[in-house]
């Protein structure tokens, strides 16, 4: 396994579910730029569960700074934050041992690692290893505000119930603002009362909900991405596909330019001060794998949560015989609302790398 | 710019449109690989234009190697694919050096390269690149081949008209043999009819169209893949987003999962010879990042051909000043039906690299 | 800065001396790996400081394994292990930020993280950052010494005193098992008694001394080690160039063989059951990049330890005026005896690095 | 076999000594930039055969740009040159086929390629791969040299005849110039006949002799390298030890600094303008991994050539059974000089990856 990401801001991440903690490595931010332990805090308090339609697991996914960080600012040596795990409750694990989970990584862990991965409350594949890239999202979004980038996110849909999609071509930033002080954050609040019934219920019922969460970045510079192959979306996808339960992404009309005429899908150009800018942004703020100039925007669409109490059809490692599996962890019916932050998260993470590829540490 | 991309089979692309030539170099396939070129030629074939509709542009894209390969088999040193330009004409692309054609890279190549890009054709952001990953493909699909891995494709949908999807438990090969034959391959030929018809229409409009590309990958062994960051859809999607037009990537029901309940998304898992496996293929053959022993398939969104003979609103970099932009080189009117072969080939060049990761060079 | 090395076994480093700790995370050692956390802890007492002829800083070098293994055995998921710092005493590091202390980082690291670096015990430059390599070591010589891999080292020269050379085609195991037990270890014990002497009269004299380390790994395959660019000396060099104070490298015959002809400096070949084999070892194990079957062989030199009690020349930050600097911290006359086990780990990352590159997980 | 190096610049190389050629692909030089290719046949000649004291294979070595590069100056796409064989011999090579010659990778190359390695004049490990090293750092010290920073090398010593090593606190530019245009060049022109009086005795004996090379950069900013481990040391030696021959490196007073004491052999600090600067050289250009301000010089062993006409013992690949091997090939009694243009180059490729990390493309 590998765990590593990057170029200029290269991420090492590390960690089990219910082992000792979780954590990352973040290399590559300059030194000087200062990392407000406050504000990495909130974000973190974005993923964390603790409320109705969540998992009834409590982590407070306290922070701590191992090295890279002092007195509030960079050092410019890699920044360690470990993750360490308070309120694991591995008995809930005993089944999968014997029998794997449908829709989760135990059948394939275990056919890889051999029998060897640790994978009480899903081990090293997780969700809340992605408490490491919200840390890594803290600390990169506020490198970015500082160079004017904005980052903010909204749940889509859940379950087919669909909030209105971000305006094209930008949002206020105090939209983002009210975004991220809501568990659920959308746009359209009756919406919102919606998908929190529909999760409501699934979880009733023993079942899960998926949903589609949409993040835009604003202020973006013409010119970001390292084509050909690390085009922008190349780098922002390949980290998306890395969270768990993420199954879709498209980037600015995605799979619905698919049937558009050219005439209409392509960015005609206008006149901003002198020099060419997109009218439009059925894009998505990427063109030929740079940036276009225009608020880049991805969906991501997440799975049901695997982990469910209706039982399931399950067969054992040992013989091949016949199981039910009900999964009695506490989990969340839908993952949705708490993944915002960590697309908005590895989006950051992105840019950074981007922009340090073409800036410098100095730009 | 990059080009590079791969961990144990890697990667180096170069090349412009209307330069030299282009190609790529492959390091890492292990010694002693036969390399059988006529096949190569097959899958050039299928990506090289020559038909009503597609460009009028004439390139046998034929490969010439430099190194790697000796008497039809591979060396072990990296191996250097070239292919010449033969067929430019460089006077058609004059308009877009004063202002950028909408929905290509002109613009944001012209601010990252500070005006120095050789943009002729399309220069490096041309989808006549993606010949050089054809080649790649062609000599890793060898590789997996006797690997037992099979990979195929088809075209889904174009401008909304959609064929059947794959059977998702797998294809009989026959099936992918014939595929490969035709021009514009698909499983319900009324459909690939219709889709003619209308790439003829937006042509004869002087317009394009999109669509979306169906890949799938047979006889996985169950764990590849590199998790966290290189799980086999972040590896897949990343080399997908590189592809000129691409937008959206979802593997298994992808985005229809995010309007499942989990009871339904989930795939049980059955008795196969003792063990478990996979009795649907909902999830699209990986979870947790690693490949399930179920197809691996993905589907693929091309937006339409931005290179369009309508003229379109433009502004001139000189001086900000609007202009009409009308494309007068010779275009495709959906790249959809050749795009199918370059799909195919950046998955092969993903479970390679996987494959090596896990097996070594003597697996 | 980076801290990121490796291919298929890759390394993450973080830390600083006298911030709350230092550490590792180790990705890609396969699953079912046994890790004997004992003869861990052994390793790093070889390190560790605690004798007349070392630093009175006192270290336990405790290892807490934060990830990766349970059980004594690789779960296959990133292994973090974390060394905290109990006896840091920063008072002493007080000079140095208005002064850099000559033949250390302070000012090339004032200059490039622009006076953020903490550098309170050299930081992110001390040599105690070996400590998490020497950790790295322990685990992946584990690992190839159930692959017969096995790697010894002794002190070649200090200050000029010479203990006398590896035999060129290997050691007896017996022989490095007694070099691992001596807190000097040497060949020749009474070429260690005079270095001994030489430390002690350095460190009377508020001054310190370099020296040579050699370090043999036996039992190699033919072939390992990934050229042109990766070849096995160019692993392990650069991986030596990163220790502190390390500034030069030799691999078999090193300089000595500028001097030779090549009639005399190649290694001629002789039968060994049927194949052909190295009848001598000048090339120090490699040919071309790649193990030569002959045990490798490398020189590693180490300057005299920077901090010294005598003052020095130096100049302030602030404006330039003329100081003098005594470092009164508790520093090593020598560090050579204890860089014997971080060069032997060193050799051991890379060595697991080609093994897995050649072999596999499964190898 | 990898083949590829670096972060910002990166490098992919290829080619075989008696294919269809070799090259080189050269990513990530900023756009915008002049190429002067008259300047790159000058460096190409440099390493060129030619004379009395070098192989009489004769090629050109001419370079073709493929992309990349357009009207001199860089697209910012990547820049691919080749260098096509002309004179190769391929039936001198019959009887390494049969049996190993000494000193080479004929051996390794066999056990590792399993057979398959192209091995005629030495296949991918000739030393006429460095040919590409040069085309990088030839157009590398273009880039460089608008930042101030220029490199230039002498023949240190030959089979123990030693020139005069450079001054440590750096040359005079003139000097270097000097340097370039001598097929042998050394600062003191009585050891330079010397030295080739001892070339060609070994010549007319069919043996051959080794040497040192010593490369000197000037001007370089302090606090370039990117440590830990990608220490301005580790990624010079890294490339260095690629080059076929090199078995030994050492940067500053090397090896000689392990019999100093640190007294002596620390830099103590001198005020310049109102800064530190070091008033000494003996670190060689960096501390801590980082550029000191002061020249960064470096010295490589390299040994004597192994191909040589003299009869050595080998042993057939069919059967083990002795054999008698003589190198009947053009071969260069001494590749040092030839070798000084290649250090140079490689020193080039590492500071503009270093130099594009800190800065980025607008640096």
């Amino acid at each position: 396994m590998g765990g590593h990401w990057g170029t200029r801001v290269d991420i090492q991440i590390f960690g089990e579910s219910h082992g000792r903690g979780l954590g990352i490595v973040i290399a590559g931010l300059p030194a000087g730029e200062s990392a407000d332990m406050a504000e990495v805090a909130r974000q973190m308090a974005r993923r964390a569960p603790g409320n109705e339609i969540s998992t009834a697991r409590r982590e407070p996914d306290q922070v701590e700074i191992i090295s890279g960080i002092k007195d509030g600012v960079t050092t410019g040596s890699p920044i360690c934050g470990m993750i360490l795990n308070t309120d694991a409750r591995t008995q809930d694990y005993r089944a999968m041992q014997t029998s794997p989970r449908p829709g989760h990584a135990d059948f394939t862990a275990h056919a890889r690692y051999e029998g060897h991965a640790d994978m009480a409350g899903g081990g090293h594949f997780s969700g809340r290893i992605t408490a490491s890239l919200v840390l890594a999202g803290a600390l990169t979004r506020q490198y970015l505000a500082r160079r004017r980038i904005v980052i903010g996110g909204h749940v889509a849909s859940i379950g087919g119930i669909a909030d209105r999609r971000f305006e094209t071509m930008g949002a206020d930033v105090a939209d983002f603002a009210r975004l991220y002080a809501m568990d659920l954050p959308v746009l359209e609040e009756a919406k919102g009362t919606d998908m929190r019934q529909l999760i409501l219920e699934a979880k009733e019922e023993g079942d899960s909900v998926g949903g589609v969460v949409e993040v835009m970045a604003c202020h973006l510079p013409v010119g970001l991405g390292e084509p050909f192959f690390d085009s922008l979306e190349s780098q922002i996808s390949h980290l998306l596909f890395s969270i768990p339960a993420v199954k879709g992404v498209e980037f600015g009309d995605g799979f619905a330019l698919t049937t558009m005429r050219g005439s209409k899908a392509n960015d005609a150009y206008k006149n901003c001060d002198g020099s060419p800018c997109l009218a439009t942004n059925h894009c998505g703020g990427a063109l030929g794998g740079l940036s276009s100039g225009t608020p880049l925007i991805v969906r991501v669409a997440f799975k049901p949560t695997p982990s469910i109490a209706l039982p399931q059809d399950s067969v054992t490692f040992a013989d091949g015989s016949a199981s039910r599996i009900s999964v009695p962890g506490r989990h969340d019916p839908c993952v949705v609302p708490r993944a915002v932050v960590v697309v908005e998260s590895v989006v950051a993470m992105a840019l950074t790398d981007a922009w340090l590829c073409r800036y410098g540490e100095k730009g």
